[in-house]
Formats: structure tokens, sequence, C-alpha cells
């Protein structure tokens, strides 16, 4: 597979206003900024403007720092958000995959970085249980068993300080919970907040909570689905990255329906991931833009 | 389009054990009943057994009536429900339609029963405004204008009675709220039970009640649905006949998402109602199972 | 239904280089054109830039005539394509669609327009058979049957003529062919290239030409579909606007294909219609640009 | 997971006529057999009668090759096909997968089979290349490369009865051509005939042959898919097991369809397998009957 281009991603926000798009594309081709792909949307709502401009990192005569502190002028000029970035494709990502007993997503993850498909480091594997260890392995990438004491909150507590250090070395650019089964402390939302992204096995906010295909099955929907959203203190409620379904009817078991559900929790995981890492994922409140 | 020969349908349910299908398919046979679809399932939860049988109406030596005396003595001899029913698909089945202004439904079933692809009678539409009157007319159905003052308990309550004295006179199949926008009181939920199909428009159980694309939109989610189901005392909690989805993103206002919803909402409710009329939904508590 | 305020849409391609979006972004904020959306694609096969701007026509200080004129001079500086344009959602959009005895597209389309949904004028419907003319006079649209004999090469010639006198009429943006069953000759091809959208029932290039759905059931397939393009005077071979399938099995016969098929097939054409009005669809070659 | 308890499947095609079900059902009834799942379905064109029964197998008094001797008298009563089988779930499913360099659809399978979603024995990975070697001798799976040169018929030859041997030394209920790449000779065709089971990445009939994802992005479609078939000596014609598609638009490069094809390919090639190994899939001339 061919190396693609290196580039620069900017993502950016600011209240809406007439001259936003010709000031920002102003600025890029007064620096011979060759603009790959660009998208913009207002939220009619908020009158919010959002944009995300990939430029070639070849069309300009300076590095992403030196972009970042010019665009920064640009920013504050339009009353820009906080939260505006400029990345830069040829740091390469790396990527923290937390997991439980279930193969299937980081099977399928696996699947795509060793294919290059999803071109990442998988810096490292964290599970409460070591069964994924063999598979993780195998891949040469670390696996660290954190066990996690079912009724002993002292312990628990110790488990997620251990994770929490073992996410921090890497400095990853995605925490990806890939079925880990265990619900976050406040403090850990906070610390990976925008960075952490869950997959849950519901379409939400349908069936917010445990044993969400017991809960599909006994209300007797047609179709079941899985959410991709960012990890916040508020279970099951953070930001909507990406959902699908699939159909299931009355012959389907509950057992059926998971191992129908696993299809779409895996694509829906990829999906959602491949955004946040290429930087199409904006988020507003508690919606995002995807570009 | 050829008028499909005429057919009988057996549907049934029962405590499983071993020999039903034989006890079932050797009672047709004897009769030569010529079977020209069977269907069969067992919920593994409560250990029901449903069937539903089509069998050629020219194959068997007596007519429908007759039928359901001797079927009976197979549905006591196996434990069935009540609601085991034999239809014929001769009789033609008749359908009222309530509506208030939004005319995508009203439309989408016109359109099949005027091409026949839905061979039904629509006796009447009952509408709480005028607005699709003259589409009603123009296609010689009568279009019956009941207001339902919205702070007037009384007279609201007179505008069902009016409903229910309309729906009455044609004894329908069913009762299609095709968009109609008004609660039912709990006694004619009783009186249509199994007979009264709705349209609501999200993807059940998400987004229970009141404007649902405007809790979709603030939730963020990335596919609106449509959930046609029976209705019930419990509002939105009937069971399920059929569900879809579409695609929205962050650009869709909730004026698209109606939008894009409609089509869905136009097929949940024509499928819906087709298997309905055709006798392939089997209600088992608060589920369906569709055959 | 409030009305959307009134836009300009410019649609334009040109080469790819570095400046482009800067240039027509700053063209616009000279003039306080506040762009409402905007689309930019770049074909990387032929290195061909296209972008899509939509600009509330009240912060423009001229009308679209002078837009038209002022853009043109970007236009040469940038070497753009002849088929460029500006268009003023103010001009309502005038429809012409032709049919033949199959209903649900017409009465598909009918419904949106009657609800608004699709906020143009139907200036006429032509048939090859007059079975439409009651529901089309209905909603109070003319309705011209112009026989066409299946045998007689010359009489058709005349019918063709015909119909496209009735069309000329209404200088329309659009020509439908909702299922019109006849096809066109070169020379109505090239009149009303870039025009005329069908709407073919088969998801192509699979099944060309007559009864896709006989020998999608031959085929076997598990999916069948439509298709919505311009017509072109290669046979269904025509730049794609629209696609989509629906699920299909062993128990389907073609009778079942066919209705199932119809649901796509109208919200093939509705939507492929709506981006046609839009100015969303730029034609390259034989593909499309859907912004 | 726990085991599903042991059954015994009957799979059988007769002419069809009254009493089929009767006399099927009344056989096993008379000894008792308990029937979990029943599928029947005649077709139109041919007059066929299809079915399968599954059947608890400690509600029989006797084994499975009882049962299919017993069966037999049955089958021949009915005029029965030739093909017909009585299979035992008990019997461990063994297959073989035949790949080349892309990975994605070898390790979608190796993680059904380690989470025993899909629950059979692979007993070997034969690659034309050795990229897979690795991750399939991860999983204790013997892996054999045997390569194929390219521009040596003889060599070629060889290499295909290499693959042969490997095969028939475990005499799978599957060989699965997991983008193995290769064209198979008619020899191979023939004695696989009814078990080697190809991922295609298109939506046959589109696109047969070499490259079919850039066939689809030339033609403009707006879905690409997949198809999983049964292999015949005539090149991707064989009959269809599963379909599915995904959609692109015109943003996507060819990569990228490549890369959202590929989610496509993985779930229809398992959803394939696992019919096929659960004795679901029945073959009609060129079509297949899906139970």
């Amino acid at each position: 597979m061919p190396q693609p281009e290196r580039r620069y991603v900017i993502t950016f926000g600011c209240p809406d206003r007439t001259g936003i798009v010709a000031r920002i594309s102003s600025f890029l081709a007064e620096h011979g900024g060759w603009i790959v792909e660009a998208a913009y949307h207002t939220d009619p709502d908020t009158n919010w403007f959002f944009t995300r401009q990939e430029v070639r990192a070849d069309s300009l005569p300076f590095d992403a720092d030196e972009l970042r502190a010019r665009f920064a002028e640009v920013v504050e000029e339009l009353g820009g958000q906080a939260n505006w970035r400029v990345t830069d494709t040829g740091e390469r990502r790396r990527v923290v995959i937390l997991v439980s007993k279930e193969a299937h997503c980081l099977y399928d993850l696996l699947g795509r970085v060793t294919s290059r498909e999803l071109d990442v480091d998988v810096s490292a594997v964290v599970g409460n249980h070591a069964d994924l260890a063999g598979i993780t392995r195998a891949h040469g990438i670390p696996f660290h068993h954190v066990p996690f004491p079912a009724d002993d909150p002292a312990a628990k507590q110790a488990a997620f300080a251990r994770v929490r250090e073992l996410v921090a070395e890497h400095q990853p650019h995605a925490v990806v919970l890939a079925k880990f089964m265990q619900i976050l402390p406040p403090e850990l939302c906070q610390e990976w907040a925008g960075r952490a992204l869950n997959i849950h096995h519901s379409f939400l906010p349908s069936f917010v909570g445990a044993r969400p295909y017991h809960q599909a099955r006994r209300r007797g929907v047609k179709l079941v689905g899985a959410t991709c959203h960012y990890v916040t203190a508020d279970l099951d409620a953070g930001p909507i990255v990406e959902q699908d379904v699939i159909r299931v009817d009355h012959a389907d078991s509950v057992a059926d329906m998971v191992r129908k559900g696993r299809d779409i929790e895996k694509v829906v995981l990829a999906r959602g991931l491949r955004w946040h890492l290429e930087d199409r994922v904006l988020v507003h409140g508690n919606q995002t833009v995807i570009f």
C-alpha cells in the first residue's frame, strides 16, 4: 500500500459570520497551501461554524509548529474555540486498547492494523482478564493483565490507577475501550476526555446500561445496533461518533442477537476510531460533527 | 396483476411438545389439504409453539367455517391458545385509516391500494383535520372530518366516540393510525386490540412520546427510524411489528430528519399493515412473531 | 413549513491548483456574501476540482444575473468548465413527468409535491397510457395522453415529437421518466441532456435492459435495487445519481421482487430528483459528484 | 458459551404434492422425534419442494446412520433428489482455508473460531504466499505455503495438485477461498463441488472478473458489494449464497472502496460459511434456498 503524502490537518470552530472561509483559505493560499480536502458546517441552533482543512505538507514553506503558531492569529481574529488543532499526519498515531474477555473487537482492530488499513501503533493492550494475552503478544504488542476484583472497591481503585499509569506511559492519541466492561471512574473520564472511545452494544439511547441484548429481546425490537461514543462521566451518554444496526427477528435468541450484534460493534468501533485518528470528529456540546 | 388463488390461513399457538407438526399436517393431509406455505417457531423462553399454515382453498372438500370447526378439535387436543384463527383470503380485507394533517403515509397507502399492490378496501378515512379530504375523495373513499378541540376534554371525548362509531360501522380488519397524532383513550385501545396499527416516528424504545426527531437531533444520533406497532393503552409500548432506520448526520436539521424519516415511516407502516392483513403477525406477550 | 430563505447556488469545476478556494471565497467575502453551505471535491484521476457554494441572496448587494456576470471573471481566471452555473432558489423549479401505467413513482412524487416536501411545480404529466390521468388531474395538473403504437415506427416517431413539444412548452428544469418504459430516441436524449432523469429497476450495471427482476430472480441474487441516472443515448448507461437496494430471498417470486423493488425505486428517484433540482449533482464524464 | 444440544439435520427436496409435510413429520413423530426447527419452500417455477428439519438427537431412539437408513424409505416414496442429507451436529465440522496475501477474511474467520462463535476446526490454511503463515500458526493451525508461479502453466498445475492433496487429507466440510485470488481448474471445481465457497469483491453479476472496485469506480456506482458463492467451473457464476453492499460516494478513491468493501466481504463470507456448515443452504440449479 503506497504511503499517502504527508498532510497538516486543521480543525477549528468559531461563531459564524461572513468571510470566515475567505480568511482561512486566503491565509493558506498566501503561503502556497494546497488544500486537499475541506469541509464546513454551521450548526443552525448555536450559529457555530466548524471546519476541517487538509493541506499538503510539502506545499507550505514551514512545519506544523510554525503553521500552528501562525494559524493561532487567524483563530484569535475569528474568535475561535480553545480546542482548535493543527495535526501532522506524519506523526504516527498511538493507540492503547482496553479489553476484557471478548475477542471480536480486538481481533478486528489487530487485523486492520496488520494490513495497515489502520496505519497506527498499538502501544499496548490492557486486559482485566488474561484471555487475550496470546493473540496480542503474537502481534508483538505488550499485554498487561490488570485484574479487577469484583467486590473490593479499594482493589478496584488500585486497578484503575494501574491502568491509568499504563496508558499514561504511551500518551496515546486514543484509548479504545474494546469491550472493556468496566465503568471508568470520573477522574479517568476527565483525564482521557476527548480521547477515550467506547463501543456500546446497543443503538443508544435505547438500552443504556447492562445486558442491552437481553433488553432488546424483551422489548421485541426488529433491529439491534451498536454505538461508538466518547466516554464521559455520564454512563453511555457521551457524544456519539458512529452507530449502525442489523436486522433480527423472532427466531433470534439472545445468543443470536449477541452474535449478529458483534459484527456491527466491530465496524462501528473501527469507523469511529479511524475518524477520530484522522481528526474528523469535532465535538460540539454533546453532539459530534463528522467531517 | 393475476388474482392469487384463494387460500385458508391457519394461525395457531400451543405449548411445545413432540408431534405437533405431525398432528396438524396429518389433519390437513387427510382432507387433501395442499400446504402452500408453512412456518413454525418455538419461543425458547416460554416454550410456546407457533405456526402459520397457508392451504389452497380448492384442495379441501369444505369451506372455511367447516375447516374452523374441524380444526378446533386439533387445537383443543394440542392445548392451543384462545386466539387461534382460520381466515379466508377470499374475504376482502377492510381498512379504516385515521389521519391528521400529514399526507405522506396516506398517499403511500392510497398508491398501494390503487395499484392493487395492497389489494384491500379502504372503507373510510377519518381526519381530525380536513386537509386530506380532497385526496381521499378523489379515490372515491368517504372522508369524515372529526375535529379534536385541543383544550376541551368533553369535546375530545365526544370526538373519540364519533371516531369509534365511524370505525365500528365498517368492522375493519385493521385500524391504521397513519400519523393520527392523538393518543387513544384506553377503551378504544381495548376495543381495537390486535387491530389498531400505529406508526411512531422513532426507532422505539428510543424517543418515546412527543417530537422524537427533536429528541434525536439533541442526542446526536447517527440514524433515525420508525416503528409500526400495535396500539395498547401503554403509550408507544405496544408489540412491535416492524422497524427500520435511515442514516442522518450533523448537517441534517430537524426538518431534514423529518423528511428522511418520512420515507422510513411510509415503508415501515406499509409492511406492517401487509403482514397484519395477511395474518403473518402473531402476538406473544409484548413481542411479535412475524411469519 | 417555513419558506427557506432565498439563496444563490454556484456550481463550478476547473483544473485543481493552489488558491481556488481562496479566490472564490474572497470574491464572495468582498461583496459580503454569506456562505450557508460549501462543498469541495477534487477527482484524483483527472485532477479536476469541483465546488458548490450556497450563498444567502440577501447578503449580496446584487441579483443573480449580476452575480453570474461577475463570477464569470473568476471562472475564466481559474480556467473553469463551460457548464458552471449560478442559480437562484427564488426561481421556482418546473418539472414534467413522463409515465406509463405504473402508479407508484407518480404517487410518490405527487405526495411529496402536495406536502411541499418537494417544493416544485409539476407543469404537466405525459403518459403513453391514460391510466394515470385521474390522479394527475385530481391534483390540478394537466395530463396529456400520447399513445405509442407498438409496431408502427412512424407513429412512434410522431408520438416522440409530440412529447418533445409538450415538454418544450414548459422549459422544465427536470424531465422525469417515472417508469415511462419507452426508450428515448437519441435526439431527445440530446435535447434533454443533463435534465432527463430515469429510474431503472435494477442495481446497474446489473441487469441492463428489459425485465430486470426476472433476470435477478434467475441469477438468484440476494438483493434487488434501483438506479436513478441521467438519460443518455447509451441505454441504462448514463451517469448514476443515486442507487439503493433491498433484501430478497428464495421465497420471493418475481412479483414479490417487483413489489419490494418499487419501494426502492420511489425513494431513489425522489432523492435523485431533489438533488438535481437543488443543483447538487455535478456531472463529470460518466460519473457524478453529489454535493 | 453453553454447548447447544446435539441435533440431526435433514435436508431434502422432491416434487411438490399434497401430504409431504405430513409424511415427514409423521415419520419423525412415530419415533418420538422432537423438531426444533423446520422450514419449507416450494419453488413455483419448477414445482420443487424443499425442506430442512432439525431434530433433537436425544429424542430419537437411534443414531444418525439409522435415521439415514430409515429416512431413505421416505425419500424414495416421495421421489426425492439424490442430494438429500442427514447430518449430525455432534460431528465436528472441518474447514480448510485458501488464502493469498490479503489478511482481512482470514483474521475475521480466526477471530470467530477462537471465540467459538464459529465452532469448527480449521484443519489447515494453504497460501500461495507466505504472508499469513504467522497469524495462522499463532493459532496452532498448520500453514502450507504452495507458491503459484505466474507464468509457468506446468508449475501452476503442480501447485494445484498439491493444494488438492492438502485439502483431500482433511476431507473438510468446506473449502473456503478467503481471497485466494487464483482461478480453480475445472477438475478442482468438480472435486470440491458444493463445498467450495468463494468471496467475490463485487455485487455479482456486476463486475465479474478482475479488479471489480476499479470497474465500480469507473462506472460511478453509489454502492459496492460482495458476494459469497459456490465455486463452479464458470467464473464468478456459481450459486449465490449471500450478498451485501455498502455505500460509497464520489469522494471515495478505489483504495477507499477496497477498504469499505472489505468490511462487507468479511461478513458476507462468514455468514455464507456459517449457513453452509449448518446445512442451511440447498442448491437448486444455479440458485440457492437458504433456510
